[in-house]
């Protein structure tokens, strides 16, 4: 067994260059987890940096000969272990691919190493009047990560998801192959588009190594309006009227009244809402609109505002842009909220948005059912995808728990996961849960990219290679 | 033979009933092509009609025994012959399953049979002040046809294709199983996209028997502005200007003179365009925007027509509503234009949006040396998706000249085609340009869905089985 490893340490060696090789011992401890909660730390046999494409396919070429399973890690930042390494494992990290390698303004697209981080990206695009409006909540993810979770985030509503702004990919099979799909054009209908099936394939199908993206123009004028309403029912059934204006609102998100707290006093933001009004809330719609003008931003806030009071608000508020912009990036960091306060699991299932009241009626009582389960919640609710901090201690009861949730969900047409995956700490449930048909062929797609089932061992499917490690 | 092809028959009725069963001589003749211009008729064996998914799946289980290729039918408005049926095989017309199931106005989503065209949706959502945004320029398109083609149309510059606007799918697998994909949620991240997977095969990898499409505000202002340019170059110029103030067009069109000046003959529009004007304009630009109020309209044009200016226009010209309806309807129908005037083919390659120019001269220069022939185009400027009509009688010199003009698209970061699909038509040049690992990765995905090989026979792949005609 050593003189194998020894063996493959070797080879990798001669993939990458020696000193981006590290074995066992010497791979620092965050290798071994990305930040889902309830995923317990792998360590991999080796970690490996590759510089370039050619490089990704050198590695490729040697697990696959060798049968080692292959985890790809951008930034670390996934909830679902997706970017856990298998036991045995070799896991490629992007962290030397990290170039903008193109903003092009005339076709509006970026052209980006899978390592760039969002913020990076942002930077990048911003200083053209562009943006990329993928806005997950964690601006240090990579590019990589969150096409290979087809990452959504609070703009999701308006923009859609990482999935709509993908244009072209280049990846490396795991015969060392490298594929190219798509480009720089806007629109195709030539083939399969395989661009789109490897989005959100959680590093199962290749290792995407250069993907071109769409830009946007940057829009400069922001404003947030906050509704509290003494109803849950209240803001759901308020949200499909205010996307039937037509007002477009760039993001669109339900905050609990628990949640609001955690993420106020956090922030320690006083966003001037009465203690009355306070008291008396179940629930507020957060709702920011986006336009190229002062007008027309001020015309959209009177008329969403009139109609955030037809619809029941208690009272309409205009943060002004400091406290507003605190409100949003603390709810962008819910998730921190959460953890800090000691959740022992963040889900987000997603329900078409009409059923987000009959579906946090479900999670209510599957929590009452739970003894001393707290959940709590904020979501995207232009979207249906709720995220829900669990809090219970008991793993059995917790998985008990879960399994209600996301039956909930599935029996209301929804799914396990909006935006973070599946992983492998989602698996068994998504498994249980989506259509067997479905499931069978998506076995039988990734045996067509991956014959040896070498990528992403235990991510999505139980894993065949040995090197890959299940839950 | 005679006894199998009874058999057949004889399972095929009892799979729809007899009298939805139709035999080689007693099919119209109509259903033997679709209305590619350079496809040649084919008859299939028989023509069967199923009126449910469990139907389509009775017929798909004897197919599949049976080692029958079977053809999917829409409306047979498609330009690539894809639903032109295999020699020998079962076409499935999807006329009888033309429902529109519901029309959901909390999840703005629609759920529809694939037979339903176009215009019934559109009159369906309107209803409920909803739009369904694929326009293709044919609303007798089915739903089903434009999923299998991925459909885009004038307004994909503002709402993207086909593929931005399902969210689920019911289908039936060549072993008739039946998948059940997405949903009623707007955004997912749960395994592989076979939604996503599904739309643009073409019907090659299962048929459609159900989809869930999402609604938009149908919004009551439009305008439309129409401006001549002394130079393609400023057209293609332009484009990406108006993109970036994020004014949104609706439309954003190029029209050559030859075209512009066929489709007002046509249509008998007089735009108001003085002579002197129309004799030094090389090509049109012609925007439409479209906004919830009068005012936010009012305020777009004024901003369009003197950015247009600026950016070189000859003049603006903003056409009275009527006019303005007329001319754009006349561009959906430059196909039957074209084909009236005795286009011999239609084209829509697709090249990055700022390659437009490059990819004219490109056209030019393989026209000019393409003896006698001549290309008249228009196209989606806001998304680079050239439409050409192509009049070259020698079918030698034409396939010369096509393989030509789609290697320079290739050449220009493009491909064969934006939205018409490649069919039996365009298969030998997707074949020969495409990446050779993607192509192949195509294959294997195909035989993970479909691993006799029956469905779309001859479509995007040379067929396996024996009922596949090739070209």
């Amino acid at each position: 067994v050593e003189a194998i490893v020894a063996d493959l340490q070797a080879l990798l060696a001669a993939a990458v260059g020696a000193g981006h090789v590290l074995a066992a011992s010497g791979i620092p401890a965050d290798y071994g987890h990305d930040e889902a909660l309830d995923v317990a730390p792998v360590q991999p046999a080796f970690l490996v940096r590759p510089g370039s494409t050619a490089e990704v396919a050198a590695v490729l070429r040697v697990a696959s000969e060798q049968r080692v399973g292959v985890t790809a890690r951008g930034s670390g930042t996934g909830l679902a272990g997706a970017a856990r390494p298998g036991p045995g494992g070799v896991l490629v990290s992007f962290e030397r691919m990290n170039r903008v390698l193109e903003i092009d303004d005339a076709n509006n697209v970026a052209v980006v190493q899978p390592g760039v981080t969002l913020a990076e990206l942002d930077r990048a695009a911003a200083g053209q009047g562009l943006v990329y409006p993928v806005f997950p909540g964690e601006m240090t993810a990579s590019l990589g990560g969150t096409i290979a979770t087809n990452a959504g985030g609070m703009r999701a509503v308006k923009y859609g998801v990482t999935r709509n702004h993908v244009l072209g990919l280049e990846a490396v099979l795991a015969s060392g192959e490298v594929l190219r799909s798509g480009g720089k054009h806007v629109k195709v209908s030539s083939g399969y588009d395989l661009t789109q099936l490897l989005i959100g394939s959680e590093g199962t199908l290749a290792l995407v190594t250069e993907a071109v993206v769409r830009l946007y123009p940057r829009l400069s004028f922001q404003a947030t309006v906050l509704a509290p309403f003494a109803s849950l029912e209240q803001v759901t059934a308020a949200v499909p009227r205010i996307i039937a204006t037509g007002i477009g609102p760039l993001i669109c998100e339900y905050v609990d009244v628990l949640t609001m707290a955690a993420i106020t006093a956090d922030g320690d933001i006083d966003l001037g809402i009465p203690a009355g009004v306070r008291e008396s809330a179940i629930a507020y719609l957060v709702v920011m609109l986006e336009e190229r003008t002062q007008d027309r931003l001020d015309d959209g806030v009177a008329e969403l505002a009139d109609q955030l009071t037809r619809l029941g608000a208690a009272d309409v508020y205009v943060p002004a842009a400091p406290a507003a912009r605190r409100l949003v990036e603390a709810r962008e960091k819910a998730f921190w909220s959460a953890k800090g306060a000691g959740a022992h699991d963040i889900l987000d299932a997603v329900v078409p948005r009409a059923a987000m009241a009959a579906f946090f009626d479900d999670v209510t009582r599957a929590t009452a059912g739970s003894g001393g389960a707290l959940v709590a919640g904020c979501g995207h609710a232009g979207d249906g995808n709720v995220h829900l901090a669990v809090f219970q201690p008991d793993a059995a009861a917790r998985d008990r728990l879960l399994r209600e949730i996301f039956a909930a969900a599935a029996a209301r047409g929804g799914a396990v996961s909006g935006e973070h995956g599946i992983g492998v700490a989602k698996k068994q449930y998504f498994l249980e849960l989506a259509d067997p048909v479905a499931v069978a062929l998506m076995r039988r797609v990734k045996q067509a990219f991956d014959p040896r089932g070498i990528l992403g061992p235990g991510v999505l499917f139980d894993s065949p290679v040995a090197a890959g490690g299940t839950e």
